[in-house]
């Protein structure tokens, strides 16, 4: 079994890339696809396509199944989710700008009040 | 300015290493630290350290500022930000496949309660 530090070396690993981004996003919308209307899109040839499908594989983030001579590659977003918590860590420091940011906005409404309340 | 898809680029390039995630949690925790004080847990030599401090800044991830001989690394998660965002799309499937279990423990549960319930 991997484990979580390893999954998650393989999950960022397969999302460095904006092809496989893509590839991913296009499932994300159409839940699976055959592999040439997955590569149809882009400008690289198939075999490099084959690879980037190779990488998200590897991250468990697709399955690949043959009927006939179509694969269909389908979407397995479920490793995402431990990414997703890793980065939630985080996500106090950015409310924490936002907080900062609401209670800037607060003392000038307050101020142009005052101000357009004296003559 | 860098684009969208290059920051998702450098953020997830800076997530893929363990090294770099372990620093990024560690300032999370501390909010700034010198960097002897963060290479110190690591069994990696500090010229090496201070290349993963490179990509972290490259990222946005971190700041780096000198007093004296001692230079101060900060946390700058706004990047993370993007990233966490880029992943949300895909929680529906997460919280479908949580649905799905919650409809069959509430299944289970009927038919035990009908079980009981009968003689």
């Amino acid at each position: 079994m991997v484990n979580y530090q390893e999954r998650l070396n393989r999950t960022f690993g397969a999302l460095v890339d904006p092809t496989r981004r893509a590839i991913l996003a296009r499932l994300e919308h159409e839940g699976s696809a055959s592999i040439s209307a997955l590569a149809q899109p882009f400008a690289i040839k198939l075999p490099a396509v084959m690879k980037h499908l190779d990488v998200l594989d590897d991250a468990g983030l697709i399955s690949r199944s043959k009927i006939g001579r179509t694969v269909t590659v389908e979407l397995r977003p479920e490793p995402m989710r431990e990414a997703v918590d890793w980065l939630r860590r985080y996500e106090r420091f950015w409310s924490r700008s936002l907080d900062r940011l609401a209670a800037f906005a607060e003392s000038k409404e307050i101020e142009a009040t005052k101000r357009k309340g004296k003559p």
